[in-house]
């Protein structure tokens, strides 16, 4: 799991808080990273108990990992990251654990990325405390910077960059585009072109333009007409 | 979820238990279906206060329609189907359980499919029990055929058929593989053939030949060499 509030505050790998490099990861890409994945996890020799998904950036990755691994026992635990106001530092903590008894199983917790590292970092330490024969860790991608680093992932992520999986597009251009128009309206073609410029994304207009009126229904953004031209802002 | 062996086995749509029409879903079409079934939901005006996803069908679908509905609270439950050896018949039963307490609470339930309609009957009497406000339903595809109506559902399948889904292609294809292969050893253009007639399948062999691999090296089946041929059986 990426931790959105604490690279975009906190990073080293970032210079400015509401612009940075992001990369769009395809439905195919995350196939064969999963087919990687499990062949690595084959080749190892392990077999788990026990797949976990963390909730909800492993849910993915766990389905496709256990298709591959023709496994059948996958279940999920959810973490949740908090900010915490008087310090106004990131934490993370169990949110909904994991259902079942894993005393003396082999737990393969599986998630998306790693990015600080302290959800797996959390994920882990919980697990161990449940008594299971052995808790092993697997994840897409790996970021280097990372401060955990997974048993097994299918690929090393050098640079940090912004991951946006197919399954997270939505609501992370969501947050983007709320990002862009923080500090004043803009129409669609200057919204599409913030997105190249803060970014690297280059986005069709319906697919912003669909992201802009469902945040306008769901009374976050508002929309005035000024020239002819449609122009959006964040609703005060 | 799609109930394998009921379907194969007693399922009034289907003539016989090893032919039957498959239908392969790419994950563009997987995310038109939960783009649709989120906007569904949405229009209804219905907004629950925990999704729960159906392992391990529901698990895609799930976090899909939570990135479209901008929505944190996903979990998780596990339903198997296993057959009572007495009378051969398929049941249902909560392998692993909702992982929270929803007393008061708004559920949605996710699941890829309805098949015979036993798994969401099942789930929702479950979710029923534990004193929620309410529990829906929501699948990306319905089988007109099942005996549960979900509340939600992006299409309708009116006329039968297996629908192979990306996330449980590799487990369903390598069922299907040992059904081919299981009165007589074949080679690979025959497997590909039966592939074809058997459930109007078109793969390419490099998919077959790497499911063969891994099920030989899982013991499963075993290769033998006849007139320079490499032929595929069950191993006995």
């Amino acid at each position: 799991m990426q931790e959105r509030k604490i690279q975009s505050q906190q990073s080293r790998h970032q210079t400015e808080n509401d612009s940075f490099r992001c990369e769009l990861i395809s439905f195919d890409e995350v196939l064969r990273l999963s087919r990687t994945l499990a062949r690595k996890i084959k080749a190892s020799g392990y077999m788990p108990d026990l797949i976990v998904a963390i909730g909800r950036g492993g849910y993915v990755p766990g389905r496709l990992v256990s298709d591959f691994l023709i496994f059948n026992d996958l279940t999920s635990m959810k973490i949740e990251h908090y900010s915490r106001a008087a310090d106004m530092r990131e934490e993370a903590r169990i949110k909904f654990p994991i259902p079942v008894d894993i005393t003396g199983k082999k737990v393969l917790i599986v998630d998306d990325i790693t990015d600080t590292g302290e959800t797996l970092n959390l994920a882990v330490g919980y697990a161990l405390s449940l008594n299971p024969a052995s808790v092993r860790t697997a994840v897409l991608q790996h970021k280097v910077c990372s401060g955990f680093t997974p048993d097994f992932y299918a690929q090393k992520i050098l640079k940090w960059r912004w991951i946006i999986y197919p399954w997270a597009r939505y609501e992370d251009l969501a947050g983007f585009t709320e990002k862009i128009i923080q500090n004043g309206a803009l129409d669609i073609s200057q919204i599409k072109v913030e997105f190249k410029h803060r970014y690297g994304l280059n986005l069709k207009e319906t697919e912003i333009l669909e992201i802009l009126d469902d945040l306008t229904e769901r009374g976050e953004l508002e929309s005035t007409e000024q020239d002819k031209r449609k122009l959006w802002s964040i609703k005060r």
